[in-house]
Protein backbone atom coordinates (compact mmCIF):
# COMPACT_ATOMS: atom_id res chain seq x y z
CA UNK A 1 0.00 0.00 0.00
CA UNK A 2 1.21 3.32 -0.99
CA UNK A 3 0.89 6.03 1.01
CA UNK A 4 1.49 10.42 0.60
CA UNK A 5 1.41 13.01 2.39
CA UNK A 6 0.02 15.98 0.97
CA UNK A 7 -0.30 19.87 1.56
CA UNK A 8 -3.04 22.32 -0.23
CA UNK A 9 -4.38 25.76 -0.49
CA UNK A 10 -8.24 25.28 -0.09
CA UNK A 11 -9.09 28.34 -1.54
CA UNK A 12 -10.22 27.26 -4.86
CA UNK A 13 -11.46 23.86 -3.91
CA UNK A 14 -14.47 22.18 -2.83
CA UNK A 15 -12.93 20.39 -0.21
CA UNK A 16 -11.37 17.19 -0.29
CA UNK A 17 -13.72 14.39 -1.29
CA UNK A 18 -14.96 13.43 -4.68
CA UNK A 19 -17.46 15.24 -6.03
CA UNK A 20 -19.27 14.50 -9.23
CA UNK A 21 -19.37 18.04 -10.77
CA UNK A 22 -17.00 19.99 -8.14
CA UNK A 23 -13.29 20.71 -8.36
CA UNK A 24 -12.05 18.79 -5.43
CA UNK A 25 -8.27 17.71 -3.99
CA UNK A 26 -9.06 14.19 -4.10
CA UNK A 27 -10.54 14.20 -7.72
CA UNK A 28 -7.36 16.28 -8.85
CA UNK A 29 -5.30 13.44 -7.44
CA UNK A 30 -7.56 10.39 -8.48
CA UNK A 31 -7.82 11.14 -12.25
CA UNK A 32 -4.21 11.33 -12.70
CA UNK A 33 -3.47 8.87 -10.60
CA UNK A 34 -5.99 6.45 -13.16
CA UNK A 35 -3.83 8.04 -15.74
CA UNK A 36 -0.46 7.21 -14.38
CA UNK A 37 -1.22 3.42 -13.86
CA UNK A 38 -3.49 3.73 -17.14
CA UNK A 39 -6.53 2.21 -15.88
CA UNK A 40 -10.15 3.36 -15.33
CA UNK A 41 -10.01 3.97 -11.41
CA UNK A 42 -7.75 3.77 -8.53
CA UNK A 43 -9.76 3.96 -5.27
CA UNK A 44 -7.65 6.54 -2.57
CA UNK A 45 -8.28 6.70 0.62
CA UNK A 46 -7.98 10.21 2.42
CA UNK A 47 -7.58 10.63 6.06
CA UNK A 48 -9.79 13.53 6.98
CA UNK A 49 -12.81 14.67 4.18
CA UNK A 50 -11.90 18.58 4.35
CA UNK A 51 -14.48 20.87 3.47
CA UNK A 52 -14.55 23.50 0.54
CA UNK A 53 -12.11 26.41 1.68
CA UNK A 54 -10.23 24.50 3.97
CA UNK A 55 -6.24 23.99 3.66
CA UNK A 56 -4.12 21.04 4.66
CA UNK A 57 -0.62 21.48 5.67
CA UNK A 58 -0.57 17.42 5.77
CA UNK A 59 -3.35 15.68 4.28
CA UNK A 60 -2.87 11.73 4.28
CA UNK A 61 -4.17 9.49 1.58
CA UNK A 62 -3.21 5.97 0.57
CA UNK A 63 -3.99 3.26 -2.15
CA UNK A 64 -2.86 0.21 -3.60
CA UNK A 65 -1.07 0.26 -6.93
CA UNK A 66 -3.21 -1.40 -9.84
CA UNK A 67 -0.03 -3.26 -11.21
CA UNK A 68 2.58 -3.11 -8.06
CA UNK A 69 6.13 -2.57 -8.76
CA UNK A 70 5.60 -0.28 -11.68
CA UNK A 71 6.44 3.02 -10.11
CA UNK A 72 8.15 3.40 -6.67
CA UNK A 73 5.93 5.48 -4.41
CA UNK A 74 9.08 8.47 -4.81
CA UNK A 75 8.18 8.41 -8.48
CA UNK A 76 4.57 8.56 -8.06
CA UNK A 77 5.21 11.73 -5.73
CA UNK A 78 7.34 13.34 -8.39
CA UNK A 79 4.96 12.43 -11.40
CA UNK A 80 2.19 14.19 -9.52
CA UNK A 81 3.60 16.77 -8.66
CA UNK A 82 4.68 17.40 -12.43
CA UNK A 83 1.39 17.53 -13.68
CA UNK A 84 -0.93 19.13 -10.44
CA UNK A 85 -1.76 22.25 -9.98
CA UNK A 86 0.78 23.97 -7.50
CA UNK A 87 -1.60 24.74 -5.12
CA UNK A 88 -1.48 20.85 -4.55
CA UNK A 89 2.06 19.65 -3.49
CA UNK A 90 2.82 15.94 -2.51
CA UNK A 91 5.79 16.25 0.13
CA UNK A 92 5.95 12.90 1.72
CA UNK A 93 5.92 9.28 -0.06
CA UNK A 94 6.09 6.22 1.48
CA UNK A 95 5.23 2.13 1.08
CA UNK A 96 3.13 0.34 3.83
CA UNK A 97 2.15 -2.70 4.92
CA UNK A 98 -0.94 -4.39 3.06
CA UNK A 99 -3.95 -3.71 5.33
CA UNK A 100 -2.79 0.10 5.90
CA UNK A 101 -5.87 2.65 5.10
CA UNK A 102 -5.42 6.29 5.72
CA UNK A 103 -8.35 6.87 7.54
CA UNK A 104 -8.87 3.67 9.52
CA UNK A 105 -5.04 3.43 10.28
CA UNK A 106 -5.01 7.19 11.59
CA UNK A 107 -5.76 7.38 15.30
CA UNK A 108 -5.70 11.15 15.91
CA UNK A 109 -5.76 14.47 13.68
CA UNK A 110 -4.76 17.76 14.78
CA UNK A 111 -6.13 21.12 13.43
CA UNK A 112 -5.06 24.54 14.10
CA UNK A 113 -7.76 26.91 13.36
CA UNK A 114 -6.49 30.77 12.75
CA UNK A 115 -7.67 33.79 13.81
CA UNK A 116 -6.26 37.63 13.43
CA UNK A 117 -7.45 40.33 15.94
CA UNK A 118 -6.25 43.50 16.78
CA UNK A 119 -7.05 44.42 13.60
CA UNK A 120 -3.76 43.33 12.39
CA UNK A 121 -4.10 42.18 8.71
CA UNK A 122 -1.08 41.44 6.42
CA UNK A 123 -2.07 41.88 3.31
CA UNK A 124 -0.41 38.87 2.22
CA UNK A 125 -2.06 35.87 4.70
CA UNK A 126 -5.68 36.91 4.36
CA UNK A 127 -6.49 33.55 2.63
CA UNK A 128 -5.68 31.60 6.23
CA UNK A 129 -6.95 33.65 8.66
CA UNK A 130 -10.68 34.78 10.36
CA UNK A 131 -10.32 37.92 11.09
CA UNK A 132 -11.82 38.80 14.22
CA UNK A 133 -12.15 42.60 15.72
CA UNK A 134 -13.91 42.61 18.99
CA UNK A 135 -12.73 42.08 22.31
CA UNK A 136 -12.68 38.47 23.78
CA UNK A 137 -13.04 37.09 26.99
CA UNK A 138 -9.54 34.74 26.60
CA UNK A 139 -9.97 33.67 30.37
CA UNK A 140 -13.52 32.30 29.17
CA UNK A 141 -12.15 30.54 26.08
CA UNK A 142 -9.56 28.83 27.42
CA UNK A 143 -12.05 27.56 30.22
CA UNK A 144 -14.85 26.95 27.95
CA UNK A 145 -11.59 25.29 25.95
CA UNK A 146 -10.84 23.12 29.01
CA UNK A 147 -14.61 21.61 29.55
CA UNK A 148 -14.27 20.71 25.95
CA UNK A 149 -11.88 18.39 26.45
CA UNK A 150 -12.11 14.69 26.90
CA UNK A 151 -14.90 12.32 25.87
CA UNK A 152 -18.45 13.78 25.54
CA UNK A 153 -21.28 13.90 23.10
CA UNK A 154 -20.59 16.59 20.71
CA UNK A 155 -24.09 16.30 18.70
CA UNK A 156 -24.54 20.25 19.72
CA UNK A 157 -21.02 20.79 18.20
CA UNK A 158 -21.85 19.54 14.54
CA UNK A 159 -23.64 20.45 11.62
CA UNK A 160 -27.07 18.14 10.74
CA UNK A 161 -24.93 15.47 8.58
CA UNK A 162 -23.96 13.46 11.59
CA UNK A 163 -27.65 12.19 12.37
CA UNK A 164 -26.37 9.77 9.70
CA UNK A 165 -23.83 7.87 12.18
CA UNK A 166 -24.69 5.54 15.17
CA UNK A 167 -22.98 7.76 17.72
CA UNK A 168 -21.50 11.41 18.66
CA UNK A 169 -19.80 10.74 20.99
CA UNK A 170 -15.77 11.67 20.48
CA UNK A 171 -12.78 12.11 22.27
CA UNK A 172 -10.79 15.05 22.07
CA UNK A 173 -7.10 14.75 23.49
CA UNK A 174 -6.03 18.34 23.31
CA UNK A 175 -8.02 21.63 22.49
CA UNK A 176 -5.44 24.52 23.60
CA UNK A 177 -5.33 28.43 22.32
CA UNK A 178 -1.91 29.80 21.98
CA UNK A 179 -1.79 33.59 21.79
CA UNK A 180 0.94 35.51 19.60
CA UNK A 181 0.87 38.86 19.28
CA UNK A 182 -1.38 39.89 16.89
CA UNK A 183 -3.22 36.65 16.16
CA UNK A 184 -4.44 33.11 18.07
CA UNK A 185 -4.49 29.31 16.81
CA UNK A 186 -6.93 26.98 18.47
CA UNK A 187 -5.25 23.81 18.46
CA UNK A 188 -7.24 20.53 18.73
CA UNK A 189 -6.10 17.17 18.72
CA UNK A 190 -9.19 14.71 18.28
CA UNK A 191 -9.89 10.48 17.39
CA UNK A 192 -12.13 11.58 14.37
CA UNK A 193 -15.01 14.58 14.54
CA UNK A 194 -18.37 15.09 13.31
CA UNK A 195 -19.06 17.22 10.61
CA UNK A 196 -17.61 20.76 11.07
CA UNK A 197 -16.99 19.90 14.78
CA UNK A 198 -13.93 21.69 14.45
CA UNK A 199 -15.44 25.23 12.72
CA UNK A 200 -18.37 24.40 15.47
CA UNK A 201 -15.81 24.53 18.29
CA UNK A 202 -14.15 27.37 16.81
CA UNK A 203 -17.32 29.23 16.44
CA UNK A 204 -18.48 28.62 19.91
CA UNK A 205 -15.34 29.45 21.62
CA UNK A 206 -15.17 32.74 20.00
CA UNK A 207 -17.97 34.41 19.53
CA UNK A 208 -20.08 32.87 22.34
CA UNK A 209 -17.65 31.97 25.05
CA UNK A 210 -15.19 34.77 24.15
CA UNK A 211 -17.69 37.36 23.10
CA UNK A 212 -21.14 36.72 24.75
CA UNK A 213 -21.96 38.53 28.09
CA UNK A 214 -24.95 35.38 27.93
CA UNK A 215 -21.91 32.46 27.74
CA UNK A 216 -21.73 30.57 31.32
CA UNK A 217 -19.87 27.60 32.16
CA UNK A 218 -22.56 25.54 32.76
CA UNK A 219 -23.92 25.96 29.33
CA UNK A 220 -20.61 23.69 28.30
CA UNK A 221 -21.84 21.31 30.58
CA UNK A 222 -24.97 20.59 29.29
CA UNK A 223 -24.52 21.08 25.41
CA UNK A 224 -22.02 17.96 25.94
CA UNK A 225 -24.76 15.83 27.28
CA UNK A 226 -26.14 15.58 23.94
CA UNK A 227 -30.16 16.33 24.63
CA UNK A 228 -30.01 19.44 22.43
CA UNK A 229 -31.97 18.21 19.19
CA UNK A 230 -30.62 20.62 16.67
CA UNK A 231 -27.25 22.53 16.77
CA UNK A 232 -28.23 25.90 18.99
CA UNK A 233 -28.47 28.52 17.23
CA UNK A 234 -25.13 30.33 19.17
CA UNK A 235 -23.16 27.62 17.76
CA UNK A 236 -21.89 29.06 15.03
CA UNK A 237 -19.36 27.79 12.54
CA UNK A 238 -16.11 29.82 12.09
CA UNK A 239 -15.08 30.09 8.30
CA UNK A 240 -13.56 27.75 6.37
CA UNK A 241 -10.87 29.72 5.43
CA UNK A 242 -9.03 29.61 9.00
CA UNK A 243 -9.55 25.59 9.72
CA UNK A 244 -5.98 23.71 8.39
CA UNK A 245 -5.31 20.24 8.85
CA UNK A 246 -1.70 20.07 10.43
CA UNK A 247 -0.96 16.51 11.40
CA UNK A 248 -2.36 13.05 11.14
CA UNK A 249 -0.99 10.42 13.94
CA UNK A 250 -0.96 6.69 13.17
CA UNK A 251 0.79 6.27 16.52
CA UNK A 252 -0.41 7.46 19.54
CA UNK A 253 2.67 8.09 21.61
CA UNK A 254 3.52 10.95 18.89
CA UNK A 255 0.85 12.91 19.87
CA UNK A 256 2.87 13.57 23.16
CA UNK A 257 5.76 15.67 21.19
CA UNK A 258 3.71 17.39 18.65
CA UNK A 259 4.24 21.17 18.72
CA UNK A 260 2.38 22.73 15.53
CA UNK A 261 4.85 25.52 13.92
CA UNK A 262 2.70 28.80 14.11
CA UNK A 263 1.62 30.04 11.64
CA UNK A 264 1.10 26.81 10.16
CA UNK A 265 1.60 27.53 6.79
CA UNK A 266 5.45 28.67 6.26
CA UNK A 267 6.64 24.86 7.38
CA UNK A 268 9.37 24.10 4.84
CA UNK A 269 7.85 20.68 5.00
CA UNK A 270 5.19 21.23 3.00
CA UNK A 271 7.04 21.80 0.03
CA UNK A 272 6.98 18.59 -2.74
CA UNK B 1 1.97 67.13 3.85
CA UNK B 2 0.50 63.64 4.98
CA UNK B 3 2.69 60.19 4.40
CA UNK B 4 1.99 56.61 4.37
CA UNK B 5 3.38 53.40 4.32
CA UNK B 6 1.51 50.37 2.38
CA UNK B 7 1.23 46.85 1.98
CA UNK B 8 -0.38 45.28 -0.81
CA UNK B 9 -0.61 41.67 -2.50
CA UNK B 10 -0.21 43.07 -6.16
CA UNK B 11 -1.78 39.57 -8.01
CA UNK B 12 -5.40 41.32 -8.11
CA UNK B 13 -4.09 45.30 -9.39
CA UNK B 14 -3.41 46.45 -12.63
CA UNK B 15 -0.49 48.05 -10.94
CA UNK B 16 0.36 50.91 -8.65
CA UNK B 17 -0.82 54.12 -11.38
CA UNK B 18 -4.04 55.25 -12.25
CA UNK B 19 -5.47 53.94 -15.25
CA UNK B 20 -8.91 54.64 -16.90
CA UNK B 21 -10.21 51.57 -16.80
CA UNK B 22 -8.49 48.94 -14.81
CA UNK B 23 -8.25 48.53 -11.17
CA UNK B 24 -5.28 49.77 -9.56
CA UNK B 25 -3.84 50.54 -5.94
CA UNK B 26 -3.37 54.23 -6.33
CA UNK B 27 -7.32 54.12 -7.78
CA UNK B 28 -8.59 52.14 -4.86
CA UNK B 29 -7.04 54.77 -2.56
CA UNK B 30 -7.00 57.78 -4.39
CA UNK B 31 -10.90 57.74 -4.65
CA UNK B 32 -11.34 57.05 -1.28
CA UNK B 33 -9.24 59.80 -0.43
CA UNK B 34 -11.66 62.01 -2.21
CA UNK B 35 -14.27 60.66 -0.82
CA UNK B 36 -13.28 60.62 2.77
CA UNK B 37 -12.27 64.73 2.20
CA UNK B 38 -15.78 65.60 -0.11
CA UNK B 39 -13.81 66.72 -3.08
CA UNK B 40 -13.92 65.75 -6.67
CA UNK B 41 -9.95 64.17 -6.44
CA UNK B 42 -7.02 64.10 -4.29
CA UNK B 43 -4.04 64.42 -6.14
CA UNK B 44 -1.66 61.23 -4.39
CA UNK B 45 1.85 60.70 -5.55
CA UNK B 46 3.27 57.57 -4.88
CA UNK B 47 6.84 56.56 -4.49
CA UNK B 48 7.05 53.85 -7.10
CA UNK B 49 4.82 52.79 -10.02
CA UNK B 50 4.39 48.99 -9.56
CA UNK B 51 3.65 47.02 -12.33
CA UNK B 52 0.17 44.42 -12.65
CA UNK B 53 0.68 41.59 -10.22
CA UNK B 54 3.73 43.06 -8.18
CA UNK B 55 4.12 43.10 -4.56
CA UNK B 56 4.78 45.67 -1.89
CA UNK B 57 5.30 45.04 1.77
CA UNK B 58 6.55 49.06 2.31
CA UNK B 59 5.15 51.26 -1.28
CA UNK B 60 4.79 55.21 -0.04
CA UNK B 61 2.80 57.60 -0.85
CA UNK B 62 2.01 61.30 0.34
CA UNK B 63 -0.69 63.88 -0.57
CA UNK B 64 -1.66 67.43 0.65
CA UNK B 65 -4.83 67.23 2.62
CA UNK B 66 -7.79 69.56 1.30
CA UNK B 67 -8.76 70.48 4.38
CA UNK B 68 -5.90 70.40 6.72
CA UNK B 69 -6.54 69.86 10.37
CA UNK B 70 -9.81 67.92 9.13
CA UNK B 71 -8.38 64.42 10.15
CA UNK B 72 -5.10 63.01 12.01
CA UNK B 73 -2.97 61.10 9.58
CA UNK B 74 -3.85 57.92 11.82
CA UNK B 75 -7.31 58.89 11.29
CA UNK B 76 -7.04 58.77 7.45
CA UNK B 77 -5.22 55.62 7.73
CA UNK B 78 -7.94 54.09 10.00
CA UNK B 79 -10.91 55.17 7.96
CA UNK B 80 -8.76 53.75 4.20
CA UNK B 81 -8.15 50.68 6.41
CA UNK B 82 -11.76 50.22 7.38
CA UNK B 83 -13.18 50.88 3.49
CA UNK B 84 -10.27 49.11 0.82
CA UNK B 85 -9.81 45.76 0.64
CA UNK B 86 -7.68 43.26 2.61
CA UNK B 87 -5.08 42.71 0.31
CA UNK B 88 -4.15 46.51 0.08
CA UNK B 89 -3.13 47.62 3.99
CA UNK B 90 -2.01 50.94 4.89
CA UNK B 91 0.41 50.52 8.28
CA UNK B 92 1.99 53.81 8.75
CA UNK B 93 0.90 57.09 8.62
CA UNK B 94 3.01 60.50 9.60
CA UNK B 95 3.20 64.32 8.59
CA UNK B 96 6.12 66.09 7.27
CA UNK B 97 7.41 69.49 6.91
CA UNK B 98 5.78 71.35 3.63
CA UNK B 99 7.60 70.14 0.13
CA UNK B 100 8.03 66.55 1.18
CA UNK B 101 6.90 64.33 -2.07
CA UNK B 102 6.70 60.44 -1.49
CA UNK B 103 8.61 60.03 -5.13
CA UNK B 104 10.91 63.60 -5.15
CA UNK B 105 11.76 62.81 -1.93
CA UNK B 106 12.88 59.39 -1.65
CA UNK B 107 16.84 58.62 -2.48
CA UNK B 108 16.69 55.02 -3.27
CA UNK B 109 14.03 51.62 -2.82
CA UNK B 110 15.15 48.43 -2.19
CA UNK B 111 13.23 45.84 -4.19
CA UNK B 112 13.73 41.99 -3.78
CA UNK B 113 12.86 39.23 -6.23
CA UNK B 114 12.26 36.21 -4.90
CA UNK B 115 12.73 32.73 -6.67
CA UNK B 116 12.55 29.08 -5.69
CA UNK B 117 14.00 26.46 -6.95
CA UNK B 118 14.63 22.39 -6.12
CA UNK B 119 11.13 21.99 -7.07
CA UNK B 120 10.46 22.72 -3.73
CA UNK B 121 6.96 24.65 -4.21
CA UNK B 122 5.08 25.20 -0.89
CA UNK B 123 1.37 25.44 -1.97
CA UNK B 124 0.68 28.60 0.55
CA UNK B 125 3.15 31.01 -1.39
CA UNK B 126 2.75 30.72 -5.17
CA UNK B 127 1.49 34.28 -6.03
CA UNK B 128 4.76 35.53 -4.37
CA UNK B 129 7.47 33.36 -5.79
CA UNK B 130 8.64 32.44 -9.41
CA UNK B 131 9.48 28.83 -9.51
CA UNK B 132 12.63 28.02 -11.47
CA UNK B 133 13.08 24.21 -12.41
CA UNK B 134 16.84 23.74 -13.75
CA UNK B 135 20.55 23.80 -12.09
CA UNK B 136 22.14 27.45 -11.83
CA UNK B 137 25.19 28.75 -11.72
CA UNK B 138 25.68 31.02 -8.54
CA UNK B 139 28.98 31.56 -8.63
CA UNK B 140 28.34 33.57 -12.36
CA UNK B 141 25.16 34.83 -11.36
CA UNK B 142 26.90 36.49 -8.31
CA UNK B 143 29.87 37.56 -11.08
CA UNK B 144 27.33 39.14 -12.87
CA UNK B 145 25.84 40.87 -10.26
CA UNK B 146 28.90 42.53 -9.15
CA UNK B 147 29.50 43.73 -12.44
CA UNK B 148 26.16 45.52 -12.86
CA UNK B 149 26.72 47.07 -9.10
CA UNK B 150 27.29 50.85 -9.58
CA UNK B 151 26.63 53.75 -11.90
CA UNK B 152 26.17 52.32 -15.47
CA UNK B 153 23.71 52.91 -18.63
CA UNK B 154 21.29 50.37 -18.01
CA UNK B 155 19.22 50.94 -21.14
CA UNK B 156 20.03 47.18 -22.30
CA UNK B 157 17.90 46.18 -19.43
CA UNK B 158 14.93 48.38 -19.58
CA UNK B 159 11.72 47.87 -21.91
CA UNK B 160 11.07 50.45 -24.48
CA UNK B 161 9.10 52.91 -22.36
CA UNK B 162 12.69 54.14 -21.21
CA UNK B 163 13.20 55.94 -24.85
CA UNK B 164 10.40 58.60 -23.26
CA UNK B 165 13.28 59.92 -20.76
CA UNK B 166 16.22 61.59 -21.59
CA UNK B 167 19.41 59.35 -19.69
CA UNK B 168 19.22 56.02 -18.93
CA UNK B 169 21.67 55.87 -16.95
CA UNK B 170 21.37 54.27 -13.01
CA UNK B 171 23.03 53.64 -10.15
CA UNK B 172 23.07 50.56 -8.14
CA UNK B 173 24.23 50.72 -4.31
CA UNK B 174 23.44 47.32 -4.25
CA UNK B 175 22.82 43.71 -5.77
CA UNK B 176 23.04 41.03 -4.01
CA UNK B 177 22.00 36.97 -4.26
CA UNK B 178 20.85 35.71 -0.87
CA UNK B 179 20.30 31.81 -0.91
CA UNK B 180 18.26 29.79 1.35
CA UNK B 181 17.77 26.34 1.55
CA UNK B 182 14.36 26.16 -1.72
CA UNK B 183 15.11 29.28 -2.45
CA UNK B 184 16.94 32.56 -3.56
CA UNK B 185 16.79 35.94 -3.33
CA UNK B 186 17.77 38.54 -5.41
CA UNK B 187 17.83 42.07 -3.45
CA UNK B 188 18.70 45.25 -5.48
CA UNK B 189 18.94 48.85 -4.28
CA UNK B 190 19.18 51.55 -6.75
CA UNK B 191 18.28 54.99 -6.69
CA UNK B 192 15.68 54.83 -9.96
CA UNK B 193 14.97 52.29 -11.95
CA UNK B 194 14.06 51.83 -15.65
CA UNK B 195 11.00 50.27 -16.81
CA UNK B 196 10.77 46.96 -16.29
CA UNK B 197 14.39 47.67 -15.21
CA UNK B 198 14.54 45.30 -12.01
CA UNK B 199 12.37 42.23 -13.76
CA UNK B 200 15.19 42.54 -16.52
CA UNK B 201 18.00 42.33 -14.22
CA UNK B 202 16.49 39.38 -12.45
CA UNK B 203 15.95 37.55 -15.88
CA UNK B 204 19.32 38.31 -17.04
CA UNK B 205 20.54 37.09 -13.83
CA UNK B 206 18.95 34.25 -14.12
CA UNK B 207 18.10 32.82 -17.43
CA UNK B 208 21.54 34.18 -18.71
CA UNK B 209 24.03 34.17 -16.43
CA UNK B 210 22.58 31.26 -14.03
CA UNK B 211 21.80 29.31 -17.08
CA UNK B 212 22.97 30.08 -20.70
CA UNK B 213 25.99 28.43 -21.83
CA UNK B 214 26.76 31.28 -23.90
CA UNK B 215 26.93 33.88 -21.02
CA UNK B 216 30.82 35.25 -20.70
CA UNK B 217 31.84 37.90 -17.96
CA UNK B 218 32.40 40.48 -20.67
CA UNK B 219 28.71 40.68 -22.66
CA UNK B 220 27.56 42.42 -18.93
CA UNK B 221 30.45 45.06 -19.86
CA UNK B 222 29.39 45.50 -23.49
CA UNK B 223 25.62 45.63 -22.19
CA UNK B 224 26.45 48.26 -19.66
CA UNK B 225 27.84 51.09 -22.32
CA UNK B 226 24.60 51.76 -23.70
CA UNK B 227 24.97 50.85 -27.10
CA UNK B 228 22.40 48.38 -27.23
CA UNK B 229 19.22 49.76 -29.76
CA UNK B 230 17.42 47.49 -28.31
CA UNK B 231 17.03 45.50 -25.30
CA UNK B 232 18.64 41.69 -26.58
CA UNK B 233 16.45 38.91 -26.91
CA UNK B 234 18.56 37.30 -23.76
CA UNK B 235 17.78 39.88 -21.33
CA UNK B 236 14.14 38.58 -20.37
CA UNK B 237 11.75 39.82 -17.82
CA UNK B 238 10.97 37.45 -15.09
CA UNK B 239 7.67 37.40 -13.69
CA UNK B 240 5.72 40.12 -11.93
CA UNK B 241 4.84 37.79 -9.07
CA UNK B 242 8.20 37.57 -8.11
CA UNK B 243 8.93 40.42 -7.13
CA UNK B 244 8.23 42.81 -3.83
CA UNK B 245 8.84 46.52 -3.29
CA UNK B 246 10.07 46.08 0.29
CA UNK B 247 11.69 49.42 1.53
CA UNK B 248 11.81 53.01 0.63
CA UNK B 249 14.80 54.99 1.66
CA UNK B 250 14.53 58.96 2.21
CA UNK B 251 17.72 59.04 3.93
CA UNK B 252 21.32 57.79 2.73
CA UNK B 253 22.42 56.77 5.98
CA UNK B 254 19.07 54.26 6.24
CA UNK B 255 20.76 52.11 3.50
CA UNK B 256 24.02 50.74 5.58
CA UNK B 257 21.92 49.26 8.32
CA UNK B 258 19.06 47.92 6.16
CA UNK B 259 18.57 44.05 6.44
CA UNK B 260 15.56 42.85 4.57
CA UNK B 261 13.65 40.14 6.45
CA UNK B 262 13.50 37.02 4.35
CA UNK B 263 10.79 35.88 3.04
CA UNK B 264 9.68 39.59 2.99
CA UNK B 265 5.82 38.92 2.94
CA UNK B 266 5.89 37.60 6.57
CA UNK B 267 6.56 40.28 8.07
CA UNK B 268 4.46 41.71 10.80
CA UNK B 269 5.00 45.85 10.24
CA UNK B 270 2.99 45.16 7.08
CA UNK B 271 0.00 44.66 9.12
CA UNK B 272 -2.68 47.93 9.03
Amino acid sequence: VFHFGVAYDGTEYAGWQVQPSAKTVQNEIEWRLARLYDVDKVNLYGTSRTDAGVHAGDQRFSFTPPTPGRFTPEKVKFLLNRWLAKDIRIHDAREEQPGFHARKSAVAKAYIYSVRYRESYNPFLNRYFWDVNYPLRFDRMERAAELLTGTHDFAAFAAKAHRDIHSTSRHIFRLEIKRLENEFYIIVIGDSFLYKMVRSLAGYLILRAGRSDEWEEKEVIRLLQGKEKERPHFVETAPARGLFLDKVFFREDEMATYQPQLPPFFNQNYSG
